[in-house]
C-alpha cells in the first residue's frame, strides 16, 4: 500500500513540476527545454516524497507543501546535470537516456543546472500560504544543505579524490555532504512546514542521517550487483573511476551488514511518530530491496 | 567625494565577504580557495554599492544591509566564473588574472560557481536583524532576477546566438536579462530592505532600467575603444566572437548618443529622492567616463 502512496504522490509532484517549469516558445525555449529534459526523465522523486512524508509524520497534510517538494527535486536534478558533465563524472547515460550535455551541449547543460538551482529558491520563497518566517527558515536550511558546506562541498571532495582512494573518514564525509545533506534538508523542511516541534525535528534529523547512510551504501552495492537494465546506466562505473565506495573500502558482505544496521536505526528514530510515520518506515526498508 | 563613498563602501563589502567566505583547512579547502580566488579578484563591487546606495536613497542607513550586498556580489561572481568556461565564452583572462578554470580546472570552477550561487541565498536568508517577510521578499526578487527568466536566460540567449547576429530586439532582451536583471534586483532589494514605499520602488526600478542599459552600451563601447591595460582582458573580443553589441548593431556614434540618453533618464528617475540619491546620480554619470 505504500507503493500506492508513492505512485499517487509522484503523480502530484509531476503535475506540480509541469506548472512550475512549463514549456515555452520564443528566445527562452531552448533553456527551458534543457531544464525540462532532465526534470522529466523518470526520477523517483525521492526527496519530494521524503518532504511530504515528514510533514505527514508531524501531523500535517504533506501535499499542502508540494511546491517545496518540487523545489528539492529541482536542486537534485541540477546536481545530476552538473555531475554528469565531462569536467566532472563524464557520463553519457542517466536513467537509460543520453545525459543533458550530450543532447544540449556542455554550455546549455551548465545553464540548465544553474537555472534549476535558482528557480528552486524562487519556488521555495513563492508559497504565499506559508508564513514568511517558516519560508525563510526552510529556504536557508535548503541553501545550507546544497552549498559548499553541503552538496557542492561533497562533490568537490569527490572531484579532488578521483584516482586516489580517500580514507574511510573522508569518504564518509563526502557522502554525508554529497547526498546526505539534501535528504536531511528534505526531511527537516517537511517537519518545519508541517509545524513539527523541535523534538520532532531532532527525531527526523536522526532518521535522515541513517536513511542517507543506508541510501549511499545500497547505491554502492547496486553499482556492483545491479543490472544495467534496471539502473539505466552502466554498472561498475565506480571501479572504473577508481572511486572509494562502501564496497571497495569494506567488502560486499560488510557493506550489506552496514546497510541493514542503518535501516534499523532509521526505523528506530521514528518511534515517537507511531503510525503517522508509516511511509518513512517503508521507504527506509525499501532501500534494502531496491534494484535502481 | 562620491569616490570616497565608493572606496569606503568597497572596503566594507570586502571585509564582510572575508567573514562570509573564509579560507578553510581540511577537505573543503580547495573549493573554498576556488570561490575566494574569483571573489577577491578586484571587482568594483558595483551591485553591492547599488544596493547600499538605494537603501540610503529611501532614507535608511545602507551599511546595515552589507550582508545582502555581499550576496549580490557572490551571484555576480558565480556568473562570471561560469561565463568564462570553455563551454561558454572560453576566456583565459579576467581583470588581468587567469580565469578560475585556468587555475582550478573546469570541474572545480563549475562547483565554485554553484557554491557561490547557493551561498548567496544562505547569506540573504541569514540576516537575523531583518524581518522575515522582507527577507523572503528580497530573496525571491533576487532568485527571479538570477534565474531562467533573468540572468541565466540572458546567458542562454547569448550562447544560442553566437555566430549568428540576433535581431536588435533579441539583443536588447538578452542584455536586459543577462546584466540588467541583477542591477534591477540590487536596487529593488536596497529599497525593500531600507523600508522604501511602493512609489520609491517604482522610481528605483525606473532608474535601474536606464542604468542597466547605459552600463551595457558603455560596456560594448569599451570593448572597441578601451585599452587592454585598463580592462584587464583583451579588447575586440565581441567582434572575435561575432557577438551582437550596441556598437555592431548601431554605430559607435549612435551608441554613445544612446548611452548619454540612458544616463539622463536614469538621473531623472531619481528626482523624488533629492540629495539622498547623490551616490546613485554619480554612479550613473560615471558610466559615461569609465575606462573599465
Amino acid at each position: 500500500m505504500w507503493r500506492n502512496y508513492l505512485k499517487e504522490h509522484q503523480i502530484q509532484v509531476e503535475a506540480c513540476l509541469q506548472t512550475l517549469v512549463p514549456a515555452q516558445a520564443g528566445p527562452l525555449s531552448r533553456i527551458m527545454e534543457s531544464m525540462r529534459y532532465s526534470l522529466f526523465a523518470g526520477g523517483k522523486r525521492l526527496r519530494p516524497i521524503l518532504l511530504l512524508a515528514a510533514a505527514d509524520a508531524v501531523g500535517a497534510v504533506g501535499s499542502r507543501f508540494l511546491q517545496s517538494a518540487c523545489a528539492l527535486e529541482m536542486i537534485h536534478t541540477y546536481s545530476l546535470i552538473h555531475d554528469d558533465l565531462p569536467a566532472m563524472d563524464d557520463d553519457d547515460y542517466r536513467r537509460g537516456r543520453l545525459t543533458n550535455h550530450k543532447v544540449f551541449g556542455d554550455g546549455m547543460a551548465i545553464l540548465a543546472g544553474d537555472g534549476l538551482l535558482t528557480l528552486a529558491f524562487e519556488t521555495l520563497l513563492s508559497q504565499t500560504e506559508v508564513a514568511p518566517e517558516i519560508l525563510a527558515r526552510v529556504a536557508r536550511e535548503v541553501a545550507q544543505a546544497a552549498g559548499p558546506a553541503g552538496m557542492v562541498g561533497g562533490q568537490a571532495i569527490d572531484l579532488e579524490s578521483e584516482g586516489q582512494l580517500p580514507s574511510p573518514d573522508v569518504m564518509k564525509l563526502m557522502h554525508r555532504l554529497k547526498t546526505g545533506a539534501l535528504f536531511r534538508a528534505s526531511l527537516r523542511a517537511g517537519a518545519m512546514l508541517g509545524g513539527g516541534s523541535e523534538e520532532d525535528l531532532r527525531s527526523l534529523t536522526d532518521y535522515a542521517e541513517h536513511f542517507g547512510l543506508a541510501f549511499q551504501i545500497t547505491d554502492d552495492i547496486l553499482d556492483v550487483t545491479g543490472t544495467e537494465e534496471a539502473l539505466g546506466k552502466p554498472i561498475g562505473s565506480d571501479e572504473k573511476n577508481q572511486k572509494a565506495t562502501y564496497v571497495s573500502v569494506y567488502s560486499l558482505t560488510e557493506a550489506r551488514r552496514m546497510a541493514q544496521a542503518a535501516v534499523s536505526d532509521a526505523v528506530a528514530a521514528l518511534e515517537r511518530f507511531g503510525d503517522r510515520a508509516w511511509v518513512l518506515r517503508s521507504l527506509a526498508e525499501y532501500l534494502l530491496t531496491r534494484d535502481s
